[in-house]
């Protein structure tokens, strides 16, 4: 598809959505597989100054139904998979007023009872060619600035859903940062291969549209569709999540030869272990970039990129600040605190919260002022990060702040600990949690899945852990699972792994 | 001058400004030559909210009078130099309310009876390793957004200057997408050598910042100085008005030797000969950069770098490309269109008015709401150029809309006049313009610099155009001059040029 059918396409959407009443500030929710669709949703509900609401596909009927009651949005647009699922979240609301319209994002052959999206060519001119000088009417442009243009719920840890609002300004100033920071240009090629409705991918829908790169989408992650899509379509850039990372690296079919276009291969949301970053560095043929970032920062705060004084370095070093957190980004202040908000010492120990602002930073949580006046203090997102700085300015997140283990009065960091385990050649994923001890208040506790032919024993494992860590670090039990449960984003769940250890408990879970 | 201490000159100087009542909104005028007391000057009024006025220091007493008097700042700040055009300049100022106090930028020796800048060392605590992890105290974050950051007075074609609002978030996408197409980053060191009191080299100061680059300031252009300080210095980057690419070009000191550091050269403000990139090309070790922008517009629009369609050209094609007007920058909405509003074909010929929106675009002229109304319609400001558009998408400006001369019916485009003069070895500098002619109603008139030995006659110069240009095209006089009149941005000021001529006639000057 050229950009030029794609304008046409959005222009398409954007009549559609105003026939069906979408109008400045309205909601458009959207639960929806990757597909051109989707990227085509989140531009014509930009150019209304309309609010997309895209929403995770592992959602259950009861949790989609409560976005929907959090936004009442106008539209629900869904591909054929989740119209059931959508069907019953819309009939299970009680909110009052018109419930959101159901709109089937197929063309031709709409489910029967499901209005369907536009044909492109009923609504626009025939092909032409690209130089033939025909004027493309321009997108509207009814929304701008800091007029919301995104609202992403997070899974919460709370049985409510919380939605963060990005504005135009906010995903805008992400996407100019990314392509500077980066490097992007109309020679990239972008596997959207993690979900399209979480910002680890979404952001470069804007960043790759705007230096006219190539979009590749692929419906869903498996490792043999990833290494042939990359191969097939010369991508040169992606953003995996650690989970799928750690997939290709251990697949059988792992064949560094597909991946002969790539020049960076993006990753986030949890700490890297150095073991891992050295198997994605033996398999890629570019170098990795460690990301750290939230939903609420549109997402990136750092990037593990080198600074000049980093590439004097000997490789192997420059390999671990690869693997560390990494510096801000173009546009992020960020700052690490203490319990006093005075910044702690750049002596890559002193651990301190993470705090940032700047243009990336959401205004805040939809309709929740007091969870929103909570995140924020003398101007600065609070991030529950925390995290120590190399002289370099170089971050290394060391924990969440709710899933630091307080075992007899010692502070254990749950990632220091998964390092330790990783390092092990059989763990092929490892999640450190506080489990309750009579003793000691919490006790240090892995759950550990296997590389698929591996063996090992919660003996060898804790062992393996004594000889690499503190004696109040070491693992007190460790238990083998054939997975960990993972939250919409990807990320290791560590609220429901605790959940059941702490049933019964006076302390609950944190 | 680390950026510790440059963080802390600021820092000092926000205190200075409260004490002298310079709140959010209020106006700081400067006038100074090129110097790290004007950098920090930017800084330090954006960080209060306040709104800076950087005069041209060409202007005369009567010139700033009239902007003090538009605009009623808080303080003019001067150099030791400008103190006496400046007191003249507020003794006959005769707007109501207290007058802009006068704020000499010495520190340690102001002239008697003007206040001084604060030393920093009185306001900072001593200077510490940057690594010592000692917190600086942020900045204040007063303003923002679309708050007005900066007012550029232009020089404007009627007698009462203009002020060309720019917010915060102007300025600042610019720099993103500035860092962004120039590949800016801690490597690059930047020649200040145009005026850091218009833009061609302020939005500089924001963007170099910001990826921790080094500044260099030349106080006042001299070709010999600039050789040295490039070579001394190790600069990369830097933008350079024409007159002074042509005078370092045509410089008997020109040593390419010591421009071994640089890796772009940028220009623009006028329309480059092939003749004249071709020795700037021969003289630097680096590509030229065309650029093309308005004080409206942040300024860039356009840039000639190449896009991956013009890479595959042969080198020479790629050359002519680099003359070109360029192609949009990242954030421009960039439209050529004919009287109807319609683009015009991208077919390198037919002419348009070049029209633009985005976040880089003022949001209009101060207390001029008539001057901003016209300048926009349906959204987009209207440049006041000329141009065609090439297939792939490359601008030429052919021409201000009001420099175009209409000579029996037939329009010619001054520029294209100059480029054929351009072409000729003798000739340094061209400007073509319309004069009054009893039969055609306007005649083509050429005024013309000769480089410094080169002797060249009107008949020979006449002839050479005849040879390369349509008739009604070649110039009926030509007129051998010393030195061109110019703007205050260093543009040839063909108003000026003009003027003398048009008296007495009924059409007068456009």
């Amino acid at each position: 598809m050229t950009y030029r059918e794609f304008h046409r396409r959005v222009l398409s959407l954007c009549v559609r959505f105003r026939d069906e009443g979408v109008s400045k500030g309205a909601g458009v929710a959207l639960i929806h597989h990757n597909c051109h669709v989707v990227l085509e949703a989140y531009f014509a509900t930009a150019a209304l100054g309309a609010v997309f609401v895209p929403i995770n596909t592992l959602y259950s009927a009861r949790e989609i139904g409560a976005v929907l009651a959090d936004c009442d949005p106008r539209l629900l647009i869904a591909a054929r998979s989740f119209l059931e699922r959508s069907r019953s979240a819309l009939g299970a609301l009680s909110t009052p007023g018109d419930p959101p319209r159901l709109l089937s994002s197929e063309t031709l052959l709409p489910p029967p009872g499901v209005p369907a999206y536009p044909a492109t060519d009923a609504c626009a001119a025939p092909h032409s060619m690209p130089h033939s000088g025909e004027s493309l009417h321009p997108l509207p442009l009814e929304g701008g600035g800091d007029d919301p243009v995104q609202l992403y719920y997070t899974s919460g840890t709370t049985g409510a859903p919380k939605g963060v609002i990005l504005t135009h300004n906010n995903v805008a100033t992400h996407a100019l940062a990314a392509i500077a920071e980066l490097g992007l240009s109309e020679k990239d090629v972008w596997l959207h291969a993690a979900p399209l409705f979480h910002l680890a991918d979404a952001w470069a829908t804007w960043a790759i549209t705007w230096v006219g790169g190539r979009h590749v989408v692929l419906p869903r992650f498996e490792t043999s569709a990833a290494f042939d899509t990359i191969a097939r379509e010369g991508v040169t850039i992606t953003n995996l999540v650690p989970t799928m990372l750690t997939r290709l690296v251990h697949a059988p079919e792992a064949d560094a030869g597909k991946l002969q276009s790539m020049r960076l291969i993006l990753s986030g949301g949890a700490p890297m272990a150095l073991e891992l970053l050295k198997r994605i560095e033996a398999l890629f043929p570019c170098p990795y970039v460690q990301t750290y970032g939230l939903t609420e920062t549109s997402p990136y705060l750092t990037l593990s990129l080198p600074k000049q004084s980093i590439e004097r370095l000997p490789a192997e070093t420059q390999q671990a600040y690869r693997a560390k957190t990494g510096r801000p980004m173009l546009g992020v202040e960020l700052r690490v605190i203490d319990a006093n908000g005075r910044d702690v010492p750049r002596d890559g120990s002193s651990v301190g919260e993470v705090v940032v602002r700047g243009p990336t930073v959401t205004p805040g949580y939809f309709k929740q002022p007091e969870a929103t006046a909570a995140a924020f203090r003398d101007g600065f997102f609070h991030t529950g990060d925390l995290a120590h700085v190399e002289p370099e300015g170089y971050l290394t997140i060391v924990d969440r702040i709710k899933d630091v283990i307080n075992t007899g009065g010692e502070q254990v960091y749950s990632t220091e600990v998964e390092n330790a385990l990783y390092a092990h050649p059989a763990v092929e994923e490892a999640a450190v949690i506080a489990v309750p001890d009579d003793e000691w208040g919490e006790a240090v506790k892995a759950i550990v899945v296997l590389c698929s032919a591996a063996e090992a024993h919660e003996a060898e494992l804790i062992d393996f852990c004594s000889n690499r860590l503190g004696s109040f670090k070491v693992p007190s039990s460790i238990e083998l699972r054939n997975h960990l449960p993972r939250t919409g984003s990807g990320k290791i769940d560590k609220k429901a792994l605790r959940t059941p250890f702490w049933q019964g408990h006076r302390k609950g879970v944190h």
